[in-house]
């Protein structure tokens, strides 16, 4: 399985043949939407594996940057991410996964279901949109590194 | 203004201070959803400056790297973004803004109301979601560059 090549912008922009755009470090950004309600869980990336293996398995892969490994969703934690819908951006630059969550539902390392948890309520603070972790991460990822980097 | 320091993984996860990081380029990617609908409308890039400016006049600001400049979206077609509210993910390196459209409500310089008007409906073909574009963009657009890069 191989993608198609970008021989027009006419092409990519009203074509109907898939031909995604990997950056120049071979990734490619998907939004990650919950189906049915539209709740954006995640922000990724993809390269071209993850991007095949998610096509295949219908459930998501993505590749860590901070682990800088291919990463299947969910297989530590349980909460596995089984794919609905692909969808592509104009310029074939970009994706988004809709998908439904195993097990509590949640998406985030930290504990909530979503990683937009903060809204920004004024130029310098933020203020929380749930309230409520849906797991403890301490112990569903006990003896992992926090992906997180300062 | 500027952005608060990235002191520990546990203040920019689990604090109420805004602290982004810009990733080497010096870019924020940003989601932009229609509020009301929860479309996602188009995947954008924020600089240091683009984001200050979408704070400040709570008007849609973005980097273009195509062009590599700021980008006030709507400034040509004037389908400007109102934000409504601007969210944050944990490692604070993504945000979503929630925004009102002006005119026919499209952000996509193609012509359809998002830029993700297309679904994979296998591994190699795309099927429209949208099949009618709410503006020309041979007019609106006229004599500028198109900014998609194959």
């Amino acid at each position: 399985m191989d993608f198609g090549k970008r021989i027009s912008i006419e092409a990519v922009e009203e074509g109907n043949e898939f031909m995604p755009k990997f950056d120049d470090k071979g990734l490619i950004p998907v939004i990650t939407m919950e189906e049915g309600s539209n709740l954006v869980l995640m922000h990724g990336y993809l390269n071209k594996e993850a991007l095949k293996l998610s096509i295949e398995t219908k459930m998501a892969h993505y590749w860590s940057r901070s682990r800088e490994q291919l990463w299947k969703k969910g297989e530590i934690s349980g909460l596995k991410q089984a794919i609905v819908k692909i969808l592509v951006d104009d310029d074939q630059d970009c994706m988004i996964f809709r998908v439904n969550v195993a097990g509590s539902g949640a998406s985030c390392h930290v504990g909530y279901k979503s990683c937009f948890y903060r809204v920004l309520e004024d130029k310098e603070n933020l203020k929380f949109i749930e309230t409520e972790k849906l797991f403890d991460p301490d112990k569903v990822y006990e003896g992992e590194d926090n992906p997180t980097i300062l």
